[in-house]
């Protein structure tokens, strides 16, 4: 299932994966706002050690669980070079996040799993970096490679981070690689993520990976930022809608196999 | 004419005015990407005391020609004090740009001219600066203001600036003045103006405001960016499509008045 | 009474002047600080309409008061193309502040008006820019210009701004003018003042200026950062016995003159 | 030998390790400087995989070798998790660089090693974000860290970062961690190194890192900051005489213990 030229690719899941309950309401909330894969953390990187670090092997377990019963591929993160096999075997796609973006030992190992890898912008990274970066993957002979523009470090304290929309069209110039937007991590606030989500699409990204959660007052892991109720629906509309604009159409979810 | 709810406003227009030949072609190719409003610099604020620095009066003059000559109302920026009695006879909308965000006794003078104040976001402005900067026009009892968020500084040399596009919906969520983005300032590159105005128009914003040229090569000031040619109808044709993908219009050209 | 080579002149004062007990208490403890230039601000630009402005010519009438009391020259801001003729008036040195760096008006009127311009740096400006700025004012024939660092816009929230001191050595090297460090501004931090202000002088800077005030938790502006008491010995021990290892020698405070 | 209140700790020797010619030749050019330790790069973490990437191994055992000929002990970057122990076998003092700050994985590894820890602040991090980096070495049970500042990413590209000098009086007020300022990364240009060691010192740090090498326009890694020739007496005369102004003596250089 590639992601790129005309089509339009929706990632959405939980941030974090706490318990299976909730993972599998996650993705399906995914899959009703028009996701075509699952996303969801294991293994979290976190700024104080004594924040909530992910379920780990068993947070993938409950992934590939998800994964059978709905039938999203599913991409989550690796942070230590000693887990890439681990979670290769359960993951569709690896996911390299923005803190480990010249981690390069990591990158490499991602490069080597076999698996599509999706490479996060470092917060302070320049482009010119993050393309390099990528090299460290492609240098393995992988390239199966996803750019995801997650929102650059400023002065502006309105927002998380603020996302570098225009650095959608300059990665596509610059690369042959798909370029997609997070939405949910730049901004870190529930009522801008539908408005970039919009903005991403009409700019021309190539996808958006989104956080949604049941119940967002209660998650453990970047709730404020988590899409819910009518806003799911208005995000599958948006899906729907607005790809054509920009000559793209949204990719659909695979089939669910048919059991026994 | 009002900027806001339910319209999209296209502002269009030379950078600077070099010759009555230029602007009005620059005009003409406005009316035909769909602006309502003409854009043209008289008084320039540059970097350098020697590089150009508009032609000052007769630009103004000029700009009156071509608005009588098209039927556009006219935004130009004023610099001084001292200017902004000339410059409100002769514009239809006073332009306070980057450099002058908290330059308080330009902010007061304007608010003064009886005339509507489009007003730029500094480029190192926190968006709660800029709100308070637009105070200061409103506390002299002028509410007839547009907020223009034109991209912000940061490590990233790719652009010229960094066009913040969050900006949008949380400056329309903290305030009831419009704010209308410029792609062509904030990339500083003609092939990132068209993405940009599309991001622009899907994220909400009530207007945009583009560089065009009739001679993008030549221009005394900002070619680089300039729209010409085919970028033209496309934007006309984005402006036209986009808006209402937000539940917006787009705001068509006045009337030409007839003549005799 | 110059700035620059083989000495270091300390500016100090209140950040704004309130009263002419205030003002001339400060000036006393400017003076034991080493100071052989009063600051004061009588023109405030603050980012809200709504805060203190400043005591305008009230202002500087206490500010000459306070020099014929104290013999100090004084440096205080002026914001307005119309107000320079006033302020050079009252002021024996003109200063032009952060948010006026690009003020292009203002840089002309300041450099026809007779009087010694300190230029501060703009919280977002390169260093380039910086320059370019003081040719606005050397182009109308004054070369007595000061550059003032006083701290950038980044992303670190620790700080008010963050002092670019490797600014110091680049401005030197680049051009002819001095370059004093306004740490109080930059650090936003009493205790971060002295420290910073030893760096400065380590660094090779031309001088440093310095908010002091009698009473800074009732300050009218910008309290958090003057300094008091101790410090001010310190302060004079630091101004005393930094110079000699960059090889300067602190300016002394002019003679008053005898009276009768 | 500790690092720490009352001293200034000078470290100095080549980026990477090239030759055991030239790390010789550098660690002498670093016991003259007054260095009490020998730093020297056999694993670099480069942006581009086609730049060099360090001796690995081999590099690790010139180092050891130049100790062996001078008593400096090593301090040596490692870059990967799989890397730890190996660079524990040779080196005195672990580094962790720049990008790797938040790369959690490594800084457990390295709070395990039984070695001390210099732990570089991330060029994008907040102070808050490093000393939190630091809790992730600290809670393996390694309390032997030492903070380098070096530089954050700005708009402002006169130099290669800016050195943040408030990061040092402050990260020292809110932990009890030593803090050190690498002078040569963070301005990236040879004219400045001696300016920011001096300010340095001046604001109070408890070591400075700087960059030495005998043919810097040789240099396989930033030779355009490296110090040679006079600035090596230069350095050596700051380090001796300006550490008193703050209370501190320079910490000599370990005897030799006599061969056979």
């Amino acid at each position: 299932m590639p992601i790129g030229p005309g089509t339009l690719t929706v990632i959405a899941g939980p941030c974090a994966v706490e318990t299976p309950q909730q993972a599998l309401a996650a993705a399906q909330m995914a899959k009703a706002a028009g996701a075509s894969l699952l996303r969801g953390g294991a293994f979290k990187p976190r700024t104080s050690p004594y924040a909530f670090q992910g379920l780990g092997e068993k947070g993938l377990k409950i992934l590939a669980d998800v994964r059978a019963e709905t039938g999203l591929p599913v991409v989550t993160e690796v942070v230590n070079v000693s887990d890439v096999e681990l979670v290769a075997c359960y993951a569709d796609m690896l996911q390299i996040g923005t803190r480990n973006m010249q981690n390069f030992a990591l990158l490499q190992a991602a490069g080597q799993a076999g698996k599509p890898v999706m490479l996060k912008r470092g917060m302070n990274a320049t482009i010119e970096e993050w393309l390099m970066a990528a090299e460290y993957i492609a240098q393995r002979g992988n390239l199966d490679i996803v750019l995801c523009e997650r929102g650059i470090r400023t002065f502006e304290a309105a927002t998380r981070n603020t996302l570098d929309i225009s650095a959608v069209p300059i990665a596509q110039l610059l690369s042959h690689l798909p370029v997609i937007v997070d939405p949910s991590h730049s901004g870190g606030r529930r009522e801008l993520v539908l408005p970039l989500a919009r903005a991403a699409i009409a700019v021309g990204t190539d996808g958006i990976i989104v956080d949604v959660h049941p119940h967002p007052e209660t998650a453990l892991c970047d709730g404020p930022q988590a899409l819910v109720g009518g806003d799911i629906r208005e995000l599958a509309s948006i899906a729907q809608h607005l790809p054509p604009i920009v000559g793209r159409t949204l990719t659909p979810a695979p089939e669910l196999a048919p059991t026994g």
